[in-house]
């Protein structure tokens, strides 16, 4: 997270960003998408994404920007600095949301580094290298699964054609919403293509450590490492009445006994000492009758820790355990990992950035992110 | 249960069921209704409901049978005895299966009681009261529900508007269906209006008691103590990634161990000794989502004892124990109970009558039956 930016002008004054008008700013913007509940749903590629989109535009040109469109409908509003074959800084987020979404999710993001451009346009400084305002593309994924798609394939994590042919439920690809809505560019969605020098992200906080702290932001050092993992019971279904307990293979009790582990594994030791965090959230059993013993149950678990040996220790704990509990109830259980993403530790010159920001609003707080895309 | 019943001919020979023609008649009778997986969809009302009940009906008449069929389409085929005034004595089931069901149970019941007819008029016994073979309307309730709708209106425990108004999904009525499959009887639905003085039923065991015993028949002494609940744990929806293990109101988590607690108040001590059962096979979890902490789980739980004061200790100890685990995890419960049926002994001259049937087939197991309208 970056705070209220400091830097120098051409007088060597110190430079503030206008806390007020970046609050006015946003709510503005925040004109399409808002739902009656004070929240905002404003999926990717739909007509509100177009019109925020051409108001982004706009804005960023009247500083001074010019505007690149990658393939994947990415924007990067890019104003020239002293030195213009360096690659720029951006600073960005995304303008997309969840269904339900919230008015800071993102759009602070990318709202905070407009703020930025104004003040520093305003002040009429020229940065050494160029500033990149970024906007990416189906950053939530809500509509078009999976999440960070505009930065991922931007990443060479997919494929543009990947990206391009994500559906909607409806039917719809990526590729045809960024067309209707004039955002399908002709610049190569690459890091190499269109390269940034350093990316710099707000965020707002979604867990409770700097609202419990209060501290107003925090300087995040990394991302946790992350495994996601599907787990299967497989018990006998019987009648409740008549199966005697202990002649039972009751797969949601068997279930729920390995919820109960995994909270175990991540509250014990120097696990829970260093961060670890271990969740279901996710659970279905069948046949879901009120006097028919379950047979079935299909759970998803995430484990989370700032370190992958710590992650790798957590799996390890938690099969065992899962082991042990399917044993005693004669139960048989898989447990199938489908996703890992190990842990990031951010450039330590880009931390120092931040620190030293943070710095002039007295905050120190240093925190590795819990969440995927958000920081 | 009843074991092949002996009863005296004229001659005063023993009578004997004759299995194989009992089993043969049963299959035949299956014709109606059978899935392609050997198994049973013979919804209550449907067309196949209407072939098997006239079948029943030319079946009981080839045996000297009146049929009553009152409003609920309770059919009785009655025998007469020596003594007309007296009510029948009822052998009988019901013939309406679930959507998955099998060929034995209710099916079981009613061909039984068929074949005790058919011997008994074969060797030109004249009963001392009337003979009843019953066949139960909607017993399963599977498409009206709920069960035990035919049976429960002629008890007396629902009106006959209530039992004629039960819709299916697609917005029959009952009493709809049985007007079209000519089975709306004008006998009122009623233990007042048309008596029985006895009803034994055959029913295959649904729990593994006799099958591990390896008895053929079991001596059912009465129906067990049930009451039935829905659960609600309410939390916090929070992030999986951010929010640190101390600062959850995890519902899932308070949840499972609920369902690890019931499990434990009814296996530990006199509780479990005297045949105690608990079981959670309901449960639903909300938002769904892997990484948001549920906020909120609602389960179903199932209690039962043969003794009614153990089902209220076993109350007692679950409520104890939600407490403290919700007060432990910040979240709160809702214990809210929607159905009690109390122990049942049946009457001991009855089940005097079993037990010396039954002793003809050198078997003198005496159980308790686990099941609601299941023996």
């Amino acid at each position: 997270m970056i705070a209220p930016v400091q830097t120098l002008s051409p007088t060597n004054a110190p430079l503030k960003t206008n806390a007020q008008r970046l609050n006015e700013t946003l709510q503005y913007s925040c004109q399409w998408g808002a739902t009656s509940d004070g929240g905002m749903n404003r999926l990717s590629g739909n007509d509100d994404d177009k019109k925020v989109r051409d108001w982004f535009a706009d804005e960023t040109a009247k500083c001074g920007c010019t505007l690149t469109v990658d393939t994947m409908g990415n924007m990067f509003a890019v104003r020239p600095g002293q030195n213009n074959d360096m690659a720029p800084i951006a600073l960005g987020s995304h303008l997309d949301t969840q269904p339900t979404g919230g008015k800071y999710d993102g759009i602070l993001g990318v709202l905070s580094a407009m703020e930025v451009l104004r003040v520093i346009h305003e002040n009429n400084v020229t940065t050494y290298a160029p500033l990149a305002i970024v906007n990416w593309t189906n950053e939530e994924g809500a509509r078009f699964p999976p999440a960070m798609l505009g930065s991922g394939v931007w990443a060479g994590e997919f494929t543009t054609d990947y990206g391009h042919n994500r559906t909607s439920l409806d039917g719809t690809t990526m590729k045809q919403e960024l067309e209707r809505i004039g955002y399908l560019g002709t610049t190569p969605c690459s890091f190499e293509a269109n390269p940034l020098s350093a990316h710099f992200e707000v965020h707002i906080e979604q867990g409770p450590i700097l609202d419990a702290a209060e501290k107003p932001v925090g300087i995040v050092k990394g991302a946790q490492s992350i495994r996601w993992y599907r787990l299967k019971v497989d018990g006998r279904e019987a009648h409740t009445g008549s199966t005697p307990m202990d002649r039972r293979n009751d797969a949601l009790l068997a279930a729920a006994k390995m919820i109960v582990q995994v909270n175990k594994v991540v509250t014990t030791g120097p696990l829970f000492t260093r961060g670890a965090r271990g969740t279901i959230a996710v659970i279905e059993s069948g046949p879901q009758s009120i006097n028919t013993i379950a047979g079935e149950v299909k759970m998803s678990l995430d484990i989370r820790s700032p370190f992958d040996d710590d992650v790798e220790e957590i799996e390890r704990l938690c099969a065992q355990g899962f082991e042990a509990i399917n044993r005693e109830h004669g139960t048989l259980f898989q447990m199938d990992c489908f996703w890992k993403s190990p842990a990031t530790n951010f450039h330590p010159q880009m931390v120092d950035c931040v620190r030293e920001s943070a710095r002039d609003v007295d905050c120190t707080h240093e925190i590795i992110s819990g969440a995927g895309h958000d920081r």
